[in-house]
């Protein structure tokens, strides 16, 4: 085991900002760089449990417990982790930063009109059409980061922007290497 | 990552049956053969997570697919992991099974009677005072393993004697060195 625990990079923001692709963008880097690393992506590891778990606050808090067990095992044993989950509340966001030692906390702002615009998974659309859906943004408040490590404008840049500024972050932090 | 995943030997058996102690031997030589190694014990599962979940049929399920997923993940990246957990039924012990792919089940196999009269935690003691308790071989089955990859007769013979056994099988394997 690794005396100091490898960094666990956890993109937070809502539905449609970019977790999940600065997420692989970030993991093809690592590999490249021949970092062992893991991505953990909150609806992958809903479907390693059989999608048991739906998206109420408290099955959001429960989903997010288990990627941050996980992330904190590997993380002890110098895995690095990419986490793209929204992770949306303090309390959940408090948990995880309490039991991670090396964690960096990447805040993707985006304003909602862009990714109800966007609306990648259609997740906004079915949404509106329902009525009331347990959507993040919708009927579920995000709670603003209060201490992120890096925000990442993904609103108003393109992906490639965002990416080289983490770039330049994860450089200025050891995590990649130049 | 490795090619192939590190096996997880998963410790079965009622509650005094000797899976934490074996779990912990165990750990102690893979450690001093410098294999990387991580002991997952149901107690300390449950302990992360807050101590969220109670005992039922379903919520044990819950605490056996956390260790899974994190075995799963763990042994992915090469690390051995030691499980000690009851894992009292054959849905879930299957489950866990089509997850790992390197996979030793190590059933301890002991008489009711032998572990209600060790009683290590007095588990068996409070389940007798209150009438109710969610205790395996108490208020719910265990699922008598159908094809355990090592049965030990932990009722019937010193934890020491079943630790050489275990060790046999583990060379065997090729898990740990002679």
């Amino acid at each position: 085991m690794s005396n100091v625990p490898s960094p666990v990079i956890w993109f937070t923001g809502l539905s449609g900002s970019g977790k999940t692709s600065l997420g692989k963008m970030l993991i093809n880097t690592l590999k490249g760089d021949e970092v062992p690393c893991e991505f953990l992506d909150g609806d992958l590891v809903r479907d390693f449990f059989g999608n048991d778990l739906g998206y109420s606050r408290e099955e959001r808090i429960q989903n997010i417990k288990r990627i941050c067990f996980a992330a904190k095992l590997l993380s002890d044993h110098g895995i690095t982790c990419v986490v793209a989950n929204i992770a949306p509340f303090y309390e959940v966001r408090d948990f995880v930063r309490s039991k991670l030692s090396n964690y960096l906390q990447i805040y993707l702002e985006v304003a909602p009109e862009v990714v109800v615009n966007r609306d990648v998974k259609g997740l906004y659309k079915k949404a509106s059409a329902s009525g009331s859906s347990n959507l993040v943004g919708i009927d579920i408040p995000y709670d603003i980061p209060r201490r992120p490590d890096l925000v990442l404008q993904t609103g108003q840049e393109s992906i490639d922007d965002s990416f080289t500024k983490l770039k330049s972050f994860l450089i200025h932090r050891g995590v990649i290497s130049l």
